[in-house]
């Protein structure tokens, strides 16, 4: 079979900001990937350095080195703020592009660009010139809200309550006192307290665009682990559900990369693998009937760089799943 | 200084099932404690072993064959269950008592019974022969609801919702496959979902006996630490508050053992200390007025042992912080 | 590729003992193999369960139950002394068979038995009906060591001094108090002190059996992780070695999971591969000559699942590397 | 208590660099010290800011605006090669220093500066001007190695293995990638491998002083926790041990900061306590007579803060165990 697959043409495909943990996630899917090829990876600090990647040596170049016209899509983990004029230039050498930074999602001034929410947004993405990677937490969030707002089942004007953990990888590489281990270790804390984190400007403009008429309160938590996002979620529901998972089963049916759990969910269940897993449960004594969602995504895979494979894949005709764990 | 101490009369305490996570804390506290002395500590698996608690030696003997008689108060930190019966037994011998089980707790079918929540039930607890020491959850949710309820400015029939995270000493010493160190670490899960944590029955008897008109959503996770317990709180209001930290300011001024902070709080803060350090923050961009809370403790002292004492230290008639780590 | 592999005929093999750590891992690796399919997997506690092992679905029955004449070889990941037995009575079946127990190792009375350290064995393994698959310690001292005795490097009656720590699925998932994560973590210790423990035996064996006039020092450590295995080495030479890794690059050459490193070598480097990567450094200021070797293993991989499942594929006669990620 | 405490004259001390883990450790044992108050704490980076270490409010300046001169004594917990004229400026200023850097410690050029391994060093330190206190790793290796050289119980010219593990605390706090926690879980390696290590030079040239004719091989290793060493040694012995722990209890008798235990020794007995705990085995089957010793320590302690406050107490006449936990 080895053999056989030399007789492949694999896709050249480059990664702009390949050092950082997604960049170097993103590095060993393409490795490991049988339809695709890395063309060039590129990480300012580390230029000149070749690094192993599960098993891979990956050469690093500058980023204003990149042979963007060697690669027919290139995926960016760039900062934000940094990522959308590569993604331009990317394009202007005609190649398309996945963008894993914030710079194009919904609610970031940018509107128009393809969301990359791939289960919910496939006929765009397939012909879309740039994919607007989600962020992770909206990936875990929005993947477990939408069969409710679709079924119109989320009480009008209600508050959603996101209390969401992730592992540090989810805080990037660069050195910072508070990510050190002695600092994090035997630690937990909620950061982006008061719906100022980032991603909810994200959320609150998808939901919006879907037509939903509810608050989103958003609690993000730093988890002493490496990675891993455990979102739970409260939901008031216009009527109770007598089947809880209903509307993800209705939803999602035989989808490769959403798993369904009739018990609570945790980040040992998707770790390493490009799947989100969601369950619910109907909460007892309330006045309103309100579900309570857990949902959980590996950051690095699912909430980013196997969720941006999944993308590339539609986009460049292969098969969804190709080359990714699930 | 310790010659001046050996005049000081020490008052003798007994502790029952001190071989576990809490009961371990207790010795430790009565241990260091300038005014009491362990007169006996018992563990029926462990009868005949002495271990060291924090550079002490204790010796445990059998939960029958503890003398009772000896001791002026007894804190037993026995099973849910089996409490109950030891409390009456120790109150039959003359020795009041602090019951660190579930079995007194409001709830529980057994009213009537003082609930140690000491800043709030001082003048009870002072003349009681038995105290109900609170679940370490509710100490860090009710803490943090009660200066709210007492100014009514939680919305008629709100919702609140309270996400906690709690280290692993909280799930008790017996080994169980669930708490293996392989098992724990690099996870994080959510249990008791749905509402159906033994706690919750104690935070809505209290809620209720104070007049509160609300739902509360309880979903209590499992964390890859040792000790601590972090709750994040959504709190609708009846109005925005100017000043988010007054209610706490007003309801607690300078009590020794609650502080508050204008950042959120982390487990770090309060590691070894009996204290419930709180935080409150107004979500941006809520149709209702809403508040962010956060609250921690150390599961171990103000959740459980801390409390103890603290509450040993007022029926004793001593200074209420003595003893305790501030 | 997907449906190309349908024609391929996969060799059914059997897991007894299923549900401990390697146990699990191998099923996982049985599931991922191109050409092998797992025929049954044995718990006695969890008769009748189906858990998911990396995304695949694996149904336990008994261990009495088990279809031994529907494999072609069967895995033993039983307990040390129950396993001798079922290997015997799988080849009734006429089944061969790799035993992950310490029973049929050098040094546990049963001489004779093929040792599967595969890189140093294959041509016993190839034609053997049973093979003691080796300790994870042994695994990764036996292989750092083998180099420098073939060459005759270490000081005639010299002490070579191991000192290794490994993850807590070294010690498997029974529910021990010891074991839980309150117990672990913030901790590290030796055990099996004195030259106690048990693979010990197996080493001396095996060094004796190579000829080595070497006393060995092995003292294990417990790791607050989950996983890995860090051995690091000392051994008195003859003479002081120009090119350090000269001896590991001539006995090993190309071996596909035997990887060298100029700087010392680290868990992370090995993690879920089936691989040993070994450094070595030449001591500074030392009367006698003396390396400092630092090798590292997965103890679930290539210090028991992987290695089992190498062994496997020589002795089926597939592709020494197939299924095992390196 | 209290109120009788306020007659007692405090005896005024600064601390240089004290926002590092060492440097804060040293405010928490100041400010819960009987006998000693904290006249100034000083950390260029966090100038003008007040952090709580353990419930106490430190507040720092920069440390060229120190007011030496306040002080009776000064700690400077300043970086090797800036502490040396810190605390030759404070002997200007009439105060007696405690240097815990590397500056001044044997082997760095400095001989003849009194060393702070307090029970060894008890005469020289009481009167010594400066003291430098001892490396976290020698304190745990050299307190556990100088019973056996005393009585000459070492094989002439063997050489002693001393494999030790730390805590990152031990790396500091300044931001570094290999720090981070996504780096640190989950791995264990070791570094300054080679016996390159810095504090190599100290150990050997205390080991010299003592009339040890032996080589020191020396490996630190990295754990994923936040604190504590355990060294785990190797050494040949001129004749076996009946009683392998009477060279300790012989030497140490009932030191109050020694600990000997009849079973090997772990993090988990030692941490926030100033002790180094110390145990040895007789090792089976071995052709040289030869003890493994573990010694543990906490780093922070017993291998900083802690026996600089042990030092100071000596040196200001104070009680030697006074504000410090055994």
């Amino acid at each position: 079979m080895h053999r056989y697959a030399l007789f492949v043409n694999k896709i050249p495909v480059g990664v702009l900001g390949a050092s950082g943990y997604a960049g170097r996630e993103l590095c060993a899917l393409i490795a490991g990937h049988p339809r695709l090829s890395l063309a060039f990876a590129t990480a300012n600090e580390q230029r000149g350095v070749t690094i192993r990647v599960a098993g891979h040596p990956i050469g690093f170049v500058a980023t204003e080195d990149a042979p963007l016209g060697d690669a027919e899509l290139v995926f960016s983990a760039l900062p934000h703020g940094a990522s959308k004029d590569w993604m331009a230039r990317a394009q202007a050498f005609g190649a398309r592009g996945v963008d894993l930074s914030a710079d194009l999602r919904p609610g970031n001034g940018c509107e128009g660009i393809a969301y990359g929410l791939t289960e919910l947004n496939r006929q765009v993405i397939v012909g879309a010139n740039v994919v607007a990677n989600p962020g992770c937490y909206p990936t875990s969030i929005l993947l477990a809200l939408a069969p409710l707002i679709k079924r119109r089942l989320i009480a009008d004007g209600a508050a959603i309550v996101a209390n969401c953990a992730s592992g540090v990888t989810g805080a990037g590489n660069s050195p910072k006192r508070e990510l050190l281990f002695a600092e994090v270790s035997d630690d937990f804390r909620a950061y982006g307290v008061g719906n100022t984190h980032r991603h909810l400007k994200e959320m609150r403009a998808t939901l919006e665009s879907w037509g939903a008429n509810a608050d989103l309160i958003f609690t993000p938590h730093l988890l002493p682990v490496a990675r891993g996002i455990l979102s739970t979620i409260t939901v008031p529901l216009t009527e109770p559900l007598d089947d809880t998972l209903a509307p993800w089963r209705d939803a999602y049916g035989t989808e490769p990369f959403i798993e369904l759990s009739e018990t609570p969910v945790s980040l040992r269940d998707v770790l390493h693998r490009n799947v989100v897993r969601i369950s619910a449960t109907l909460l007892e004594g309330m006045r309103t009937p309100t579900l309570l969602i857990t949902s959980a995504i590996d950051n690095l895979v699912k909430g980013a760089a196997g969720q941006a494979v999944q993308n590339a894949n539609l986009m460049l005709g292969l098969d969804e799943i190709a080359g990714l764990p699930a």
